[in-house]
């Protein structure tokens, strides 16, 4: 077994341009792709390292603010502030890591898989379940 | 430009062995590579996805547990629980990194380059430089 494990690591920003100018400048990737997602009520700049698109390629660096006060990256802003908000990870079949995580204790945010921003199946493991971090699954596509 | 970005994730531990069970389990990864470092008075559990050894390869995940009280990783627990701690992204030239990222006023930990645990030059960016994320640079070896 040798394949990428990271998708993507999400952070939290209070304003998209002015974070998106600094990551600009550190990861030297100066053709972030941005979408919005309504669902979420949050804005995402994806920075790829030159891979086109959204989803395409893991290792990506996505940094994610509101769109609205309402939103679940508000709430995080207002009683963290800017800073790392979760790691999406790979995973080959999701229901059965589900399956496994559920019998060892481990805490989830979902109990079943349901479909991601970018078409793909995802799940949510709460940061009790892992070490403090909220830890995104996603099945590869 | 198409090359990866992020080197490693780093995340903060409170027990290595307890927290190693379980990211076996989310990464599928059963053979975390596993190091001391002295110097930062840390364990890490360094989980490539099956790329052999430490450093070979980006986007890996690694736990990070203190071997004694005065850890840097000590105090971070003791403040904020376990969690993600920082990213490590590549970079092409670190000390023209760190040039850019002074004159746009971004608050450096390191003003100059050392020697990183697996032999790379690196440098660390001050959360406030980086919208709330411990940020490591690590040159390309």
């Amino acid at each position: 077994m040798a394949s990428e494990m990271i998708s993507h690591v999400g952070i939290a920003v209070a304003d998209l341009d002015t974070a998106m100018a600094r990551y600009v400048m550190l990861t030297g990737d100066d053709a972030p792709f941005i979408v919005e997602v309504p669902d979420q009520k949050v804005k995402v700049a994806i920075f790829s390292g030159g891979k086109v698109g959204a989803g395409h390629g893991g290792g990506r660096i996505e940094l994610v603010a509101a769109t609205s006060d309402d939103s679940p990256i508000a709430k995080y802003l207002a009683k963290r502030g800017e800073g790392l908000h979760h790691i999406c990870i790979y995973v080959d079949d999701i229901e059965r890591k589900l399956d496994e995580l559920r019998a060892a204790g481990a805490r989830l945010i979902d109990e079943t898989p349901r479909i991601g921003a970018e078409g793909h199946r995802i799940a949510f493991v709460h940061p009790a379940g892992s070490h403090g971090v909220l830890l995104e699954l996603e099945e590869r596509g």
